[in-house]
């Protein structure tokens, strides 16, 4: 059996997660990797990535042309939430002739954001006979995909939500520090300011559940304030006191005609007590699904973003999302 | 916009439920209806299925040939849940040039019990560049396409199951009698040995599973007991004595290597305290997902069959299944 031939783009921890999971499936090969940071730049995939078998023979590169004049079927791309930073990524990655599944959170549902983007990615990738895809978790599958996938037993749907809980004590510090625990909520509100706190995605979910439900929204609104420690918290890595920041906690909606459609909920913070993954939907018949303890961000993501390889593959060529695709474990034939 | 040209194969209590669905799509016209029940045949589909709106000016005729022969979409099919003994009818339709969704339980996944039916539906299917499905909420929903769902969040699956607890209390006469309420256990067992009781498609829902998550099983085992009543229950339509059946206990189970990797469970009963859809899966990570209260089996099923007809429509030409598939609400324009 012929493998498919992989690049992981971008080697930041996500990067490594999932460069560390495609190592586990037979059926992938991993051909290159493309990061510009210099401490990366000539050492082995495999040790960047801190995988237990390293070397694995793939030296990263900051030559993304080099990397990808090699015959490469689908790159995993990893570099920004940002469409329009990582526009010439992508499209140097079509023109070479390659699938793509990026974690960029605003290509998970583009067309509302960013409609002029969204129709060059999809001529380009139609003129090379590709397709390409944002997901992850979140956005991608638990307030997306899987409100709309179990809308498929609704007759009718009025009204969808979405809650992720997420208790980031065990997350990595980077992650702990990006939602910003252990801040004073003035140090909290100066870094959503400057566009430092955020996580990025509701809306695209939301636009996405929209689309998926036919709900024509006039408005998306966001809001991100912070969560307050209620008692100290200790993690691995730091402190928060209370009174302190322990995390994000972001609303958004969805209205049509002046009246709430979609509600989505995230809180992520240190010290959560209940961390879970919720859908409901009202309509006939109303219905709810929960993820108890709900589904572990980093894990999660690398297992979306691998697993849609094998959709990528056989999607018709353009700009695809979790709407137009079956999501399912990719069964690896063998562990190596 | 063209409406899409539905006909509704089989007027029983579930034809009936996704006629009245159908009805309430904008986007569909249902301009034909096949049933053989010389009770049916010559009245109108609307009243045969109790709609309120009734007459719709669809007249249900025994002669499929005469109504196939008109311009056709999508069959909506619902007869037998037996594939040998629909094989002509799908057949039928496919050569009249039509896509099909059937509640057929055996056509939701039926390579693995019968590989020369669904060879042969897939070479006629395509013939004509049209595709068919199998669905409904169970198999093709609750315990096969959504558990494949929840393993995209997968890195690693060593054992899946889904355990669907149903309360018939509430469910319809007919069913309340096919899963054998009020009967002696005796009467249930002799039942259960002439093939009058049992609910179809766990093997379906394992085998759909069990592809999609790579196990290469070497077994598929099924068991039928009777739940038995511990306290009276009434319901609408009967009454069950302790000591006597309250309904269906199955299990089913995939083996591979002597070791079991699928687990489904399917209590149907009257009187049921907490009824309730479970996924599970053991692997990296353990994974669980609940619906509570569990989804409503004929509401259900009307809804992911009317919901399933744009993907139908939209897929590549042969047999299909939900592993192929996006499942998601069919959105109509607006109620008619």
């Amino acid at each position: 059996m012929k493998k498919i031939r992989v690049v992981q783009f971008g080697v930041g921890p996500i990067g490594a997660s999932i460069a560390r999971l495609m190592r586990q499936k037979t059926t992938l090969e991993i051909v290159g990797a493309i990061d510009k940071d210099p401490v990366k730049v000539g050492r082995d995939l495999g040790e960047v990535a801190g995988a237990a078998d390293a070397p694995w023979g793939v030296i990263i590169s900051s030559e993304s042309q080099t990397v990808l004049a090699k015959p490469v079927d689908v790159v995993i791309h990893s570099t920004s939430s940002y469409l329009p930073s990582v526009m010439d990524q992508l499209l140097e990655c079509l023109a070479a002739g390659c699938c793509i599944v990026s974690t960029c959170e605003e290509l998970a549902y583009p067309w509302r954001k960013h409609p002029d983007l969204s129709k060059q990615l999809d001529s380009a990738a139609k003129e090379e006979g590709v397709a390409l895809l944002g997901t992850g978790v979140n956005p991608g599958f638990v307030m997306d995909k899987l409100v709309l996938t179990l809308s498929a037993v609704s007759q009718r749907v009025d009204w969808a939500s979405a809650v992720r809980i997420v208790d980031a004590s065990k997350r990595r510090l980077p992650l702990q520090r990006k939602i910003g625990a252990g801040m004073t909520p003035e140090e909290f509100r100066t870094q959503v300011a400057a566009g430092l706190i955020k996580h990025h995605g509701l809306p695209e979910s939301i636009a996405m559940v929209a689309d998926g439900l036919g709900f024509a929204l006039d408005d998306i609104s966001e809001t991100i304030n912070p969560v307050i420690a209620e008692e100290e918290v200790k993690t691995e890595f730091l402190e928060v006191a209370s009174g302190q920041v322990a995390g994000v906690h972001q609303i958004a909606r969805g209205t049509a005609a002046g009246k709430e459609r979609i509600f989505m909920e995230l809180k992520m913070y240190v010290g959560a007590k209940q961390p879970s993954d919720t859908i409901e939907l009202k309509g006939e018949p109303n219905l709810s699904l929960v993820i108890p303890g709900g589904t572990h961000g980093d894990v999660a993501t690398a297992a979306v973003v691998v697993n849609a390889i094998p959709a990528i593959l056989a999607a018709p060529a353009g700009l695809r999302s979790g709407r137009d695709l079956p999501f399912s474990f990719f069964p690896s034939l063998a562990a190596k």
